[in-house]
């Protein structure tokens, strides 16, 4: 049974509706994702490391379009992690694991990885919207497409645009 | 560079001592560690799994002799990462990071990983008093004595029975 190792943010919790909301709070206007796309996130948040120590930041990020669905299925019939790279964060790491209780309830303790680099991870497909993370990841690699990869060159990565296009590839 | 993943309880968490405390609290009398030679520790600590969730629990142990200085000399010379099956005690999460902060500071949090399964860790050396982790791991294994699994047999593992042990193999 094949392994497969999927990110969290970004890719099942929508942390960028909340840093443009944040933003917006801040800075007096929503800004649209085609002035953000291929923006870092650090560029295009001028206080995103204050969003993410915020207590309970990561309690409240809505879920990505059809992943519950998806990841649900993919569950059946591979070896699902949820591979997090939460250690810069300590506050999150308890927020974290509630917010999959709650969303992803099929997802047990076992197939929780909350790391810091993903250098130590073993599995045959990793699903990840950084490139940091899939450049050293020795196996298959899907770059999970965001405003701040998008214009990223990426050839070794297979960009995915939906967890809908996943279940096409996977399922 | 060789990559080594170091267990945390047990290995560098003196966890058996804690249990000895809270036993001999509740029963009236402290088990001798020849008693509990060979005795799983679901066996030989009736309320283990009451003090595992006790909030606070894995902010307490006291630390293993001679793995802070062992382990402080073998961070210069390889990649060292600390991997805790942590998410079956979520409380636990924040409580090990700073456990980890204060006696092992040296360690960042690139370097540690809190997970269930262990099978996802991908890594050159595992060193753990657990079977069930050691057993999956494709790479060299040192099993870290400890009384629960001083009578296993493991012949593909290499008993360790102390830190300075694993310095005079691996410096």
């Amino acid at each position: 049974m094949r392994t497969i190792a999927v990110d969290m943010d970004g890719v099942l919790a929508d942390v960028l509706a909340l840093f443009l909301d944040l933003d917006a709070r801040d800075f007096g206007r929503r800004k649209t994702l085609e002035e953000i796309e291929g923006v870092p996130e650090l560029q295009a948040f001028a206080r995103i490391h204050e969003y993410l120590h915020t207590d309970g930041f990561f309690r409240n990020p809505s879920v990505i379009a059809d992943s519950q669905d998806v990841l649900y299925r993919l569950n059946q019939s591979y070896n699902v992690y949820i591979v997090s790279a939460a250690t810069e964060y300590p506050k999150s790491l308890t927020d974290k694991q509630a917010w999959l209780n709650e969303h992803f309830p099929f997802i047990t303790w076992q197939q929780i990885v909350f790391c810091g680099s993903k250098q130590i991870i073993r599995a045959d497909l990793m699903i990840d919207d950084h490139l940091k993370n899939l450049d050293f990841f020795p196996g298959e690699t899907y770059l999970f497409h965001a405003p701040h990869n998008a214009q990223l060159e990426a050839p070794r990565h297979r960009r995915v645009r939906s967890w809908r296009e996943i279940a096409t590839l996977l399922l």
